[in-house]
């Protein structure tokens, strides 16, 4: 199934880790052992003044990181695109009470010239003060920001008082597109949060928020539990993330990911009904595809149509891999549209 | 250890369910077969017109399901020693926006006789309108609402248009103690909504929002989604459940923390040290002990107090069954209590 | 000066019933004569079916109106260029909660069609639920929607579920250009709350939420306290809007600034520097002009650029007739214009 | 009338005042010359340090103060009988997003010693953090807290880095009460917050916060608009000020209140029916009367009872004196009080 990289199971060493965790009795709600492990091996992949706060969904982990960032009376720029924008019900606005400012999505991406505009609100009594740079890496479009880019809103964000926050729900995907180095990524660049997805490349349930600026830490763990993440068996979740890094398996997964992403790309060169719109930097493919072709493709691996009739008798769809995909999928897909061709002639 | 119910692990029974669950892809957000499968378990408990909304924790589900029924304008009778008021760290007063109106707790439960000077604040412009009754079952002091009790609650509330909710954190040991049907114990009394624990009860991750009343049910998906508890993932969560109802394990974990509270109950008759301080109607024992025997015994099985120094030279302890305590547990908690009893001679 | 209809004074009618009003003592928050006598005088305006809650200022207006129309889960189509969404420093999404949806602005106003593709969100849980539309009437550039486009959104609404509400900050001056019945431009179509302005028609401080759907009634005494805006001294709200109704006062206050807005575009035809931006329909003017005219103009009569550097030298400036206006103001303001113009050759 | 000092009207000066600044034009939201001279009349007041807000009534002047000094995963500290607590229709949990915690009154005031078992709570997870005391100078009982009292509070607060915030709706009696040096009973106290109220002392409407706290000023132009109390024609605002400071206005005013209410209190010595409940501190006498004195004593004088039935056939009432209440209406009502008790014999 491409229909999104939360389609696909957890992946063994993952369970065996849950199963390895339930053992006896510990204490709830973060102190435990295993939750202490954890947080050290943040430390290690983003460099010893990050704090990990572990909670549940990506929607917990972008509002409870930015809670602690903005308050009700200041705004946070995201891309229209955003899926903090889009695709979070409201939650933002009811729980941060902060206004969304939305820029321009170029490929997903966002751009530093489509701010300025808004510096004049700063001091200015009838409008929310700019306070956080959202950004999502990679995109929801699948693309990066290189870390020159993003350097570029953090020298930006520094010098007009504002924060940097990213949404990585996919932060591996885009991480083992960039080489691995979170702190070279992230942390050096002047990143101040990080949400850091893991359910999209593995785990059965968790993601964490990363504070990098130690300024900001002292507040999350209040934030977490105001925000209803704080959960009580914190100890599954820690266990998850362990096996998760060990022997790098969180970037393994994602390389696998990006790497049926591109293998894919590169089989639809030979299918002309197939238009990649965007660029292939990650997991994601943005493939447009006649109409007549969505129904039996989605029956041979399920995705999700983007844009309907996004021209003429065409749709665009989206497709994810994840860790779990191999070159056997891509192949029969292709070879699924390889017959639809030839049924057409 | 007897710090709290969610200090246990996880039943073998749910873990085994979770990796049978790991099996391929299957759409995320609540469309796979399983949560489909949950809810009619949910419906079978309940009754027909039940709808369930799988969340991750309790502090979530008792938001989730309150935003339902409360408009900030509004406001929601709880007891001043309620999970709700003390140990959410705000989350209702921001996810709301509502008044939270403490009562008096006379043993963890609140009167119907509290509530009536503030009826007159109905219509009266300077006051939050009173719209929800939330009561705790059992309650934080493990006490429990009778029958014809809860339904006097719902019948005042009927009479005034207010709503019921339930925070069942530790809605099994209710259940368990007063006879195990929920239909009669909530859907035929006119509940609204319950906050279905599972946690603390063998689960590893999971409650549900438990729709009764079916005017309301339409809000409740994008009420989760808003409310930050929409799992991705959602088979795990609903596997979970499957398992919990499987031949009545939920009842029959109940049933066995119940039993050792009031094993250990009956034990403490012969240790004039330890002082009950109210009578034990589930897993929950609060007792009196002297100040130096809190270190010692913390040692033996781990617990958390309650009150210290609620009379000179002791402090009230809560001593918390879970599903996996043993009479073992327990005779080696009472055999540690004469030894330091012994040494005091 | 141009700067705005609320940089104006009061109208020497409203500060005698001030003064008036200012006899002995009353009972507060609305429980006085005059309170009564102004809630007769809208429903007169409005129908029987009318009832009026006097507020403050535009922001309480429209809060305090929306407030009683949407949750926090659900969302408010409104104009991108719209007053909700630009100044009012986020009040909407504190006090609201809920998501503001925003649409191209067509000569400020919005279209149907742009809301059509979100009704796929409707029962979808991702996404924040439509409930309101929200309308500018007139618009913050001075446009009116006609009774028969008005009308269309009202059946638009009704055939959703939405609500409809009029930002009426200048009603006045959209009902004095589409003849002056209240009843057949609101009432009679189906809106169901609107924000009546006073302040920028001579009044010193008042507003009022009129809220047109019976139904939705009984919730806006709390909500108005609940929104910060409930008057001790209403009588001082209600004495104003006395005389505001007085012999259609408002009604002529409004054709002035309207007559004067008239005026000035004729005299500006004779003027080829000043550039029209849009057709005048109601109290503004926004006038493109050469960048060294800005501050000499100012001087005369001072307004704010709305849009520097709107094309290359030249700036877009809003001018704004008030009830105080009077063509002596026109000339010399033109008069001036003409003199920037003879100095340039 | 003796139901509240809001029952009264304008003070003649405030009203010239009025009509005064009814000349031209003036830049609206606070960029008008009264407005400047305004502030600087809090600077004579408060000392230089000073920043002025003008709002509009009490609850936004008491919200908007709190706002910038809590965030929603904190707490505010309040009287149980507090107006903040009981009659601001829960405007505070919904603009601020934060719990009260309420703490038993004591004649209206609260007490060090009851706060400190909620230091626990600070850096506990599972708790908000206390952040701010919130003092009513005088209470809602009319008593004050001596400069001893508050200097108490301020350095407590100090010690655990909270936040003071003075809700002054009646700080004229107060401050007449106590010598008349805001300086003094509240600057060099440490005080970060004031609410100071005006229209309970003869302005038509408006009130101010007072922020005494430098580093906090920047942020309350944006609160206050986002707050919905951001006046257009600030100017009229500014003019009830500047006439209600010139020559003491306002402590004259207060201190013809104050005095009336000690007169009413010397007076009901000779009525044994009427029973003092709390010594007589400012304007406000709260006096046990019997059940059928009230109706024809509220006939003469109109009164809220306060406490109906607060002991067997008697009744609590709540008797407020205004600036401009004088010795003849006092006369008056023990006159009738004499009328009644000669009746009963």
């Amino acid at each position: 199934m491409f229909a999104s990289d939360n389609a696909s199971g957890v992946h063994p060493a993952i369970m065996a880790a849950l199963a390895d965790a339930n053992r006896g009795h510990a204490l709830g709600y973060g102190a435990d052992e295993l939750t202490a492990r954890a947080n050290r091996a943040f430390k290690q992949l983003f460099g010893d003044q990050a704090e990990s706060f572990l909670v549940y969904n990506g929607t917990g982990a972008n509002v409870i990181a930015l809670k602690g960032l903005v308050r009700s009376f200041e705004a946070v720029f995201c891309s229209a695109e955003s899926h903090l924008w889009i695709d979070e019900a409201g939650a933002p606005e009811q729980f941060l009470g902060a206004k969304l400012i939305t820029l321009p999505a170029h490929n997903g991406k966002i751009r530093i010239d489509d701010m300025r505009p808004r510096l004049g609100d700063i001091g200015f009594q009838h409008r929310s003060q700019p306070r956080v740079i959202s950004l999502a890496q990679c995109t929801e479009r699948g693309s990066v920001y290189r870390p020159d880019e993003l350097g570029a809103f953090c020298d930006f964000a520094r010098a007009h008082g504002f924060y940097v926050h990213i949404d990585g729900a996919r932060i591996h995907n885009a991480v083992a597109a960039l080489g691995g180095d979170c702190k070279r990524l992230f942390t050096e660049l002047g990143v101040d949060v990080v949400s850091f997805g893991g359910t999209k490349n593995g785990l059965m349930v968790g993601e964490a928020v990363v504070v990098l600026n130690p300024a900001l830490q002292v507040q999350y763990p209040v934030i977490r539990k105001h925000g209803m993440h704080l959960a009580s068996k914190m100890r599954f979740l820690a266990a998850q993330f362990l096996a998760y890094f060990e022997d790098d398996l969180w970037l393994h997964n994602a390389a696998q990911a990006n790497a049926m992403a591109a293998y894919l790309a590169e089989r639809l060169k030979a299918v002309p009904q197939a238009r990649l719109v965007a660029p292939v930097e990650t997991n994601m493919l943005f493939v447009e595809l006649p109409n007549d072709w969505l129904a039996p493709l989605q029956q041979q691996a399920y995705f999700h149509v983007w844009r309907a009739d996004s021209s003429p008798g065409r749709s665009e769809a989206r497709l994810v891999m994840s860790f779990d995909i191999e070159r056997a999928h891509v192949d029969a897909f292709v070879a699924r549209m390889g017959q639809l061709a030839a049924q057409e002639q």
